[in-house]
């Protein structure tokens, strides 16, 4: 319990932080920074609850993730060049985000008796899609559909997932090993630089 | 039934393939052209049952359509060239597609008591802003509104829609001679490279 | 109440304006520009409504709203140089309408419990974000999130609202300072152009 909501803060936080410095780079004013921050973080999981008809959306109903959100701005704001350089850090938490996004995404379609590739896909789309919208909002053809292993590692983490419950392994070891797996894939591809073929 | 079934099979497979052939002009890696195959073809249904609380959308509920869209894409990327010559039967899909689809959102209207310009504007999303969210993830200004008799094709195939319902015609030939007015202004269009108006 | 209705049709008309006439900038073609207007108009209640599951939304059961902003986008097409010209006309109920969509929002929240920022993003959204829309329709980063005082004068006002609110001032009155503060702010920092600052 507490492990997951250390790691949902974590990665709500670096999301909303690299949502914040994309906003930056682009000449956003504070507002926009602030907004950036924000769908960045919520906006993947906005999308699936709107989806699924899970409506109204969970952070209108709890203002702490939105205070959170500001506050992370805000620190961006201040602390721009620190954070900048806290480089591998934010990937760390990105990619633990990253892998328990998609695992939220995945026991929500689960809870409404979705089939795999469904369920799949609403992890797909909790984990990345925030960053799509963000993309979009800055007037860039979204870096999820051009470069980059990140969507590829919540699919294989999310078949990982199905794998292990179907062998039976308890629900917590298969939580576990499908963010590290995520979080691995991630970090590998960063690392050593892995992006998905293009055609021609 | 069988004859519906058809057009809706042959207007999502050739709105998925122009979804991803778009995506491979923008050069986006395989995962990008998978969603753009997926957006083009189930965009705009997924609009509209936003628009009108029909959630979870449908596709989420039946993978079916997911997996058909998967197979396209791979199919187009396999043999690219090959399909890039079937200019025209993607064509020739694309506009019964377009009049499948208008005929599907007005009917989703009209089952929700919506008066006859909602129905017009259901069927129009339904059929073309699968198309605009294409256009927007690939960072264009949509076609839709710009160039080419696309939506106009939905509206006036509509408007003949509920003047042909007003006579009494019977429904089976209401929906055919729908879909056959959508299909043939599109096709003429396209031939003859007609475009709405400017200002200026 | 006929001063709200006279608020809410001139907020809209000048909204569904603004966008015909940002279309036109960008050579749409008249199908886009009456999406632009309609965007502009009703796209931020749209998706305030979409996020709490007031579903269907309101203007696909109501189609006057439709066929009014129909209306403004052929005027603005036909006397495309003149509404130009009414340049200070539009900005006036563009910044009424700002305020009155703004208490619109404020009170959706209110009236389904959500505590005081939840109430102020959908007051925000509201207002601001059919303005997003079009931007982004128009291939642009959103100005909203780039230049000029606008949100930051929805989240003042909406401040103002619940300040009066807890001092127990009349609904009546707490409702048209709040509009009017809103409508101050705005006017204000067109007149003096000010910006909300940048980070670096």
């Amino acid at each position: 319990m507490e492990f997951y909501t250390f790691i949902n803060i974590g990665g709500t936080i670096a999301f909303a932080a690299s949502g914040a410095l994309a906003g930056i780079r682009k000449k956003l004013d504070v507002f926009g920074l602030a907004v950036m921050a924000f769908v960045t973080s919520v906006g993947g999981g906005t999308i699936r609850d709107i989806l699924i008809g899970h409506l109204p959306v969970k952070w209108i109903l709890d203002s702490s993730i939105v205070l959170l959100i500001a506050g992370v701005t805000l620190i961006t704001v201040l602390f721009k060049n620190r954070i900048e350089k806290l480089d591998k850090t934010l990937t760390f938490f990105d990619s633990l985000g990253l892998g328990f996004f998609t695992l939220r995404g995945i026991q929500e379609g689960i809870a409404i008796q979705l089939d795999i590739p469904s369920c799949l896909i609403l992890g797909t789309i909790t984990a990345c899609f925030g960053g799509v919208i963000r993309d979009i909002l800055l007037n860039e053809i979204p870096t999820l559909f051009r470069k980059e292993i990140y969507a590829t590692a919540c699919i294989l983490g999310g078949i990982i997932f199905f794998l292990l419950q179907k062998l039976n392994v308890s629900a917590q070891i298969v939580d576990i090993i499908t963010i590290l797996t995520i979080f691995g894939i991630r970090l590998i591809a960063v690392k050593m630089n892995i992006s998905l073929p293009k055609v021609d």
